[in-house]
């Protein structure tokens, strides 16, 4: 399985494509970055323009995102609710399914803690992934989490859809 | 001049088409209606199909969307953040432009009082767009609120634009 992992935001949005056979692998990563000052209209189409690229590119089978249900602000719930929009059109107008994870559980699934701070989440992505250095920014450390989380999830369903008896 | 107004939900999205040639004048209106049961990939790809089909339909010149800054609670902004996103990304693929109101600005264009409530607005719609009956649900008489307050504010800043000496 290829997991395009998605940390969403309208200014940066952080990406990973991380392999998950056996080893998990980094196949690409990086944050699309649009500037604040650029029209709203503008910034979406720009995101939905590449992410689409991405998606074409690394034909990834599913798309694991964030999704923060509390604890930000309003303005930012605003942010990152289009920005998580247009990454979930992205997917589907692509014909790929979209799994949700809050950042409780993407933080406890790496790190082994809820509360886990961005450094630790960015030293257990370097482990987990077998870099050679911590994954930068943490916005591409954050979607590489999120797509380890979904590549753990899926294994861990996997494990036990073939030994629970129907 | 024709408006697409649109008051952004995830579940209810309201749109009204309003042409703002001397009377205005509706064109069409109603509510995109999508089950809360179904996936949100399905419901972003749903909205976002109609959306541009509304859009080939009636060829709006712009199109005015309702940007609620403040008053809502995280999870609503999510929601609503998301349902804008996908009408912003369904206007700018087709070349329009986008032009945001407040509920507050959108109200006191209509009724001349922002705090106005839900059944004063579907009232001076009706009068402002010569309707025989008041605006069904509360959705649509919104996004002909919102069609009808980006008419009036073009007009007036043409209206200045000739009157004022550059």
């Amino acid at each position: 399985m290829r997991i395009l992992g998605i940390d969403p935001g309208t200014v940066n949005l952080g990406f990973g494509v991380v392999d998950g056979e056996e080893e998990m692998r980094v196949v690409d990563c990086g944050v699309v970055n649009v500037s604040p000052r650029v029209p709203m209209e503008m910034r979406l189409s720009a995101l939905y323009e590449r992410l689409g690229q991405i998606i074409a590119e690394h034909r990834p089978s599913e798309v694991a995102i964030e999704d923060p249900f509390i604890g930000h602000n309003v303005r930012s719930a605003f942010a990152i609710g289009r920005a998580q929009a247009i990454a979930i059109l992205a997917a589907a107008n692509q014909g790929l399914s979209v799994y949700y994870y809050s950042p409780a559980t993407i933080k406890q699934q790496i790190t082994g803690y809820g509360q886990s701070d961005k450094r630790q989440i960015q030293e257990m992505v370097k482990i987990q992934l077998g870099l050679s250095e911590l994954p930068q920014p943490s916005d591409v450390a954050d979607a590489l989490a999120i797509a380890i989380c979904h590549i753990q999830h899926s294994r861990l369903n996997r494990w036990l859809s073939e030994r629970i008896p129907r």
